[in-house]
């Protein structure tokens, strides 16, 4: 697959990504680490807490979805982002699910102060197998304009 | 550390974590698995582009971030995040950083259809060890009212 410059971008286009499946290890392991609280460790606490069963951390699906989307959507020099806007959990995430990310660039422009740059705003949303939405996002992220070729 | 519920905390209340070393194992690991863009996984690469030096992914700032926070601000029942804005990353995290959160409660109310349940707005901010902010958010969080005691 080319790599996309942002000469090659415009709004409307949509990435859409493979699949992840998420089992309970990985959404052990990832709250051992950094989100060590009872509804994403254990699942008999997990089943006594709002979530009513074990659920991945919010910051785990969050990492998934990079993942899906770098595989999904190649920049050329890479995806850097700016930050992120309207991150919302929107439904838990459970072992065993098959998580999408599908990606709509919202817009793109060039930058101002720094040519050679622009600058897209991306909306990624992650499904599951039921074709649910478990979380969304907004980032800005830097997109290099197509080097000159000649002199 | 006793946990807290909606009625202990107001806007302005600040909590502190301790540290966290970020080594340049944790980054490539992370990376590999959520994050796998040169800049992230290999020195020499991440030398010649935008980051001048291996750096981390923001996603594992965010997790070192969660991880720090909630140790540091024990919510009863757990901390459970709704959404997440105004996610910044401003700086580069680089191997041998010793990353800290401070989060700041911003707001914090009753639900409306929900008794027994709040709603929190929370800043935290991640900084390194010369000081300087590498991260910044504001989440929403639900918080527990203290249950009642008696009939």
């Amino acid at each position: 697959m080319a790599e996309l410059y942002l000469e090659d971008l415009k709004a409307g286009d949509v990435f859409e990504s493979g699949g992840h499946l998420v089992t309970e290890a990985e959404i052990v392991e990832f709250a051992r680490r950094y989100d060590p609280q009872p509804f994403h460790l254990d699942r008999a606490a997990a089943e006594k807490s709002l979530f009513r069963g074990l659920a991945a951390s919010g910051w785990l699906t969050a990492a998934i979805t990079m993942k899906l989307y770098v595989a999904g959507m190649r920049l050329a020099q890479g995806s850097i982002g700016l930050g992120i806007d309207d991150l919302r959990w929107l439904k838990p995430v459970r072992p065993g699910d098959t998580l999408k990310a599908r990606s709509e660039v919202l817009s793109i422009r060039s930058s101002r102060s720094k040519p050679g740059r622009g600058i897209a705003r991306v909306r990624t949303v992650t499904t599951n197998q039921k074709g649910e939405a478990v979380q969304s996002f907004v980032a800005t992220v830097l997109v290099w304009a197509r080097p000159k070729t000649g002199n």
